[in-house]
């Protein structure tokens, strides 16, 4: 996994998981190229980039933007392609912009790169989300594709892309089905981007954390220096067998004693606990972790960081940097994505799924 | 199955299906409303509905249209929905416009059903193409979906849309994934969809057919009428166990044998035989046939016309009615979607996977 004076292309590079990509990139001595238009709601921050400034390239444009993309393209680098909107919650609310930002631009992009710079190896950034609420479990790459929101049917579509692209010969392809990842450099003033976004946010703000119902579902959060790891070994290996390979945590935790464990290691209450509102209970797919057997056996990734080790480290971060992420003035922030022109269309309230 | 009275709404019902769907509705006492924009290249065809033009209402709008269904969902019809592009051909030279066609507007379509007519019987026209290059054959619903060409992703795409409304309880959708469809009311003019129309058209005109490699790749062609009695079953079933059911022919056959069979009833010469071409060669998928169990044991369906009997009624339609789809001047028309202007974008040559 030799990546010095590599050229290498991250869409998305501003964001939480390209831009830990970004600078673990540069430690490596790779020639880091960013293409990252910040679109709202989406988890760019510039700050995320701070200690690899004067090493990368940045093109602020989108993935769509054919034009702006294809002078790096045609150095051929490899392709990290981690653009895109995460959040359930944006896309149940405006699904048409989740659409365009996590197929169309898609769609745009993987033209464009198998234009320029045909064969071209792209990672990209899939999500456990497509397989829905789990009819078994751990949940492994046959399960079947269900998802169960707009961000999981656009990003499953993109995902078909990048694989028949490359089964024609176009690209040279594979899909990371990620599980819940956390790290520093996550955006926390995006209220609608998952459960840990939103403890991790409360924790910083000294509020307890709540936990609907009895909080026995299970999860298997991944520390981003794991999933970076993974990016690297899939855009280095020689081969891989298969076109998509699930990206799971080291162990299954309940919610529960994630939110526990979080709440001890900032030195705050336990989390309390109460009934689950009627909108939560709608969307809740129950416990889903992870089977990793496929990347394990093919690439030879394997998870390495424990919660409690990865949480401390992603506080010990917010701790020195909070103000780059936060307003503490405004510790709940609203919805970026509410129109408040049109009321109709506005996100009523935060409803996370775990 | 009784549609006596029933109101029922057909997407893409001045198309090839969708138009003997609402004549079979008609005549079985339904109250049609045909919904099509009859779209460049997607087989709408005025003619099609000729015997019961005084019998149905017809809105002349994209399904996209929000405005101008909510009237006719509001009477809470069972809704047909086989709105759409079914070109491989079309879908490859230009993606972005199948992603409009076949996913885009779908997504407006099901939002506008879910808020004016919740919880509606939705019967979506999918497709086997879904399932790309078969891993085994006969090919039953678990098998892996990895579409190869872009209609297939967005049809697929299109096809989760249903599923995850339905699940939420928003839509109550299932999915038919059909085989090659032949039969009356087949678009000839539009010289990209499929291999079907391809053999009809050049029987139609007396040109000799002409097989590419040994023809011993198996395919399952289902006569409209047995497509269109698996839609009338769907949308009238009052429980169906499962979101997705294959819809295929009586029996698998060789690409040789359905071009000699049809020769043969034409009157012609037995077809000849040429070296694969290279741009064909790339996107053949060898024998495709369906298991179409599911929807038998579920639902109680199965196909009845043999495929010499299905061809001959449907070359006895196009005699009656040949100059209603083709201009005998033009036996061989070039694709309507070429754009003069901008050759860059031209489909340069008729490929037609089988």
């Amino acid at each position: 996994m030799n990546y010095q004076d590599k050229k290498v292309l991250i869409t998305g590079g501003l964001g939480f998981i390209g831009s830990n990509l970004a600078i673990r990139l540069c430690e490596l001595g790779a020639q880091v190229t960013i293409v990252d238009p910040s679109v709202n709601g989406c988890g760019a921050n510039d700050f995320n980039i701070h200690p690899v400034l004067g090493s990368v390239s940045i093109i602020r444009a989108s993935i769509a933007d054919s034009d702006s993309l294809q002078e790096a393209l045609r150095q051929r680098p490899i392709i990290f392609n981690l653009a895109g909107e995460i959040s359930h919650h944006h896309s149940m609310a405006f699904p048409e912009r989740d659409l365009e930002i996590n197929t169309l631009a898609q769609l745009h992009f993987l033209l464009t790169v198998a234009r320029f710079a045909p064969q071209s190896r792209v990672v990209y950034a899939g999500t456990r989300q497509v397989y829905g609420t789990p009819d078994y479990l751990p949940v492994d790459e046959n399960h079947p594709i269900k998802p169960v929101d707009f961000n999981g049917v656009h990003k499953y579509a993109a995902a078909m892309y990048h694989r028949m692209l490359s089964d024609m010969g176009k690209l040279d392809a594979l899909v990371l089905r990620l599980t819940n990842v956390y790290g520093p450099r996550m955006a926390l003033d995006v209220p609608c981007q998952g459960f840990l976004a939103t403890f991790l946010r409360k924790l910083l703000t000294g509020q307890q954390l709540e936990i609907f119902g009895d909080g026995k579902q299970l999860r298997d959060p991944i520390y981003v220096d794991d999933a970076v790891e993974a990016f690297l070994i899939a855009g280095a290996a020689e081969k891989f067998p298969s076109h998509s390979y699930n990206v799971g945590g080291p162990e299954p935790l309940s919610l529960a004693a994630i939110a526990t464990t979080g709440s001890q290691l900032a030195g705050l209450p336990s989390p309390s606990f109460r009934e689950f509102p009627d909108e939560h209970k709608r969307i809740d797919i129950g416990s889903y972790y992870t089977d990793s057997t496929r990347i394990r056996t093919e690439l030879g990734w394997v998870p390495r960081t424990r919660f409690q080790d990865g949480f401390e480290r992603t506080l010990a971060y917010y701790h020195s940097n909070l103000r780059r992420y936060l307003d503490p003035s405004q510790p709940n922030p609203p919805c970026k994505l509410v129109n408040h022109d049109n009321p109709q269309s506005e996100a009523k309230s935060e409803i996370v799924r775990a």
